[in-house]
């Protein structure tokens, strides 16, 4: 490791459906987008790593491997798994906790990977609940942000209003807007639309620090009219997989339609690249994984199906997270915006590692 | 109006968005297609329709007129629209309870129409909240049921139960299953994923008469798994306007991609019947309105852009649901499960009448 290096992310190659060698190449490309500024630690087999790496004709300087003899299978329970002490999630949130790097990146198993991170890391001063956070594509140049999108099932009024601040933090940060428009997730936008946790959080929202816009609607979220559209984990994981299973089915009316004749078929094949692309707007992977926002430390979870591309996008976010002193970041904003019970001035009384989020299948 | 006319279906030609002869050429394409069958009576300004009417050069024997001096404006509060007596909601629905029609559409003010509906048809015996039904397409042949998509914010488990009841016996009469499979939406098939609300909910579903499949998730609704989707109004009225907002997000991506070059244009040309039918998959307008299960009669709501392909189409469901006595099969199948507080023995006690459900805005 050299001395110029900024940041060191720590990537998890074991547990993905994709397998290691898609994994490891995603994390090799990363390597060689982010050169001498990054150092990239893969976790996992240190073996069979070594084996794809000595498949390279290139020679990474800014790359190290972390042996883990264990794998959280990706459909264990989270309670089951974060007991896997030599697990690739366990020995790679042990390097992070240690100091020894600033970012923690995995395709697995999700709900493992938040508890795992939640025990391990613990809270960041002033929040009550993390929240896994994703990217939708708008019809306008930027995504939207969304959270939570799993995390947490049943919320009360000052976690959402939380929720609304970190994706403040964190939209600013990826989408490099100075002052970034939240929307609070609802049936309508008056004030007399919606149900009683959103009227709360719309009060508390409305004394906040941030830019908020006000209620949104489910439209609002592809349009692009806010930056950050915020929702408990239960309507916004709803929302996600909603979202997820747009594209798959796109895919089979596009191939129906192709079959029924010649013109459609000439069409279609000049269409294609198109074809490609939309398919690809729906691909929440491409858009560099969802990270777990309220931790004490960067962690951010991919799909179990992530491709290569994903995994360098998600390095990429990870990276210019840590360059930007994001958890630094949300610590102050959450201190300017006291929101109901557990505020910065008595969350440090708390114990930050007692609460274990809910697991969510995001990634199954 | 002849001997042999089956069903009456009043239809409100006022307060579209699209204008009166939009909605009543709907009217008139129902007359045409349902023949004899069937009595249509157009409420609104009569002289108005009859100056449309007589523009026809055809003769309907089926089709009558009754005037409504008022008409409830779109974005006008259901609270305000309900006292408005002489509105073309208050005169059709009106028609109704005097059992000179057995069904209404309307392509207005929902709210007033929800509002409207309850006061003046009451609920079915057994229901505690009536729930507006939409319609999903999916990459199988038939849509998915999804209810409630708006007219309830904050629902109890048995109110969620009564509407998976009434979809199921919807869902028979629409798309002609013998049992249809009922999901609840929730994050995660698993009994441990889910929110408390969805965790009672399922439990007295298990307990059903019901093809009760069990949770599903987000990704569910649009792969045909099940053939009817229950959630509470808030969530569902999320997803259903976020759906609505994918078409014209996929269109303005096919805008961009068609200017880039000339293979695509000719591609785009090819495809056109595709891409319109594939933006005609997410127009929820085109598959017939979406009822009001649970108030005492059948009403249906349809988009304040409604076409009058659109209209026609509502009036054709509207038909077959009085055709296959819905009311009745509701009221029976909700006397068979027992949900909660207020089941089929106790409801009769309580006032039908009395619970004015939340104005959702699934019209603007």
């Amino acid at each position: 490791m050299t001395t110029d290096v900024k940041h060191t992310v720590v990537l998890d190659v074991m547990g993905a459906d994709s397998g290691i060698a898609e994994i490891l190449k995603g994390g090799l490309d990363a390597a060689r987008k982010l050169g001498s500024d990054v150092h990239i630690i893969f976790v996992g087999h240190k073996q069979e790593i070594e084996n794809i790496l000595s498949e390279q004709n290139e020679n990474f300087k800014n790359v190290s491997i972390e042996n883990a003899d264990d794998v959280i299978p990706m459909h264990m329970a989270a309670t089951d798994g974060v007991r896997m002490r030599n697990s690739s999630v366990a020995v790679g949130l042990k390097l992070l906790n240690q100091k020894k790097a600033d970012a923690f990146i995995s395709p697995g198993n999700t709900g493992a990977v938040m508890a795992s991170s939640l025990l391990t890391l613990g809270r960041i001063e002033g929040v009550s609940r993390p929240a896994i956070t994703a990217m939708f594509p708008t019809s306008a140049s930027k995504p939207t942000v969304v959270l939570d999108v799993g995390a947490n099932a049943d919320c009360k009024s000052h976690h959402i209003s939380q929720f609304a601040v970190m994706g403040s933090v964190y939209a600013s940060v990826v989408l490099k807007k100075e002052f970034p428009r939240v929307g609070l997730i609802s049936i309508g936008e008056e004030r007399s639309k919606g149900n009683e946790l959103i009227f709360r959080a719309q009060e508390q929202l409305k004394k906040s620090q941030i830019n908020f816009i006000g209620n949104i609607e489910g439209r609002d979220i592809l349009s692009g009219a806010v930056d950050v559209a915020v929702t408990d984990g239960f309507t916004g994981n709803i929302i996600l997989k909603f979202a997820e299973s747009i594209k798959p089915m796109l895919v089979k009316k596009v191939q129906r339609q192709i079959q029924t004749n010649m013109f459609s078929r000439i069409g279609a094949m000049l269409l294609l690249p198109f074809l490609k692309r939309m398919r690809k707007t729906f691909d929440y992977a491409e858009s560099g994984g969802a990270p777990l926002l309220g931790v004490n430390g960067i962690v951010v979870i991919c799909h179990g199906s992530s491709n290569a591309k994903a995994i360098t996008n998600a390095i990429v976010v990870a990276f210019e997270m840590a360059e930007k002193k994001i958890i630094k970041r949300i610590h102050d904003e959450l201190i300017t915006n006291h929101f109901g019970q557990n505020n910065g001035a008595n969350s440090k009384s708390e114990n930050n590692r007692d609460r274990v989020v809910c697991p969510s299948p995001t990634d199954d």
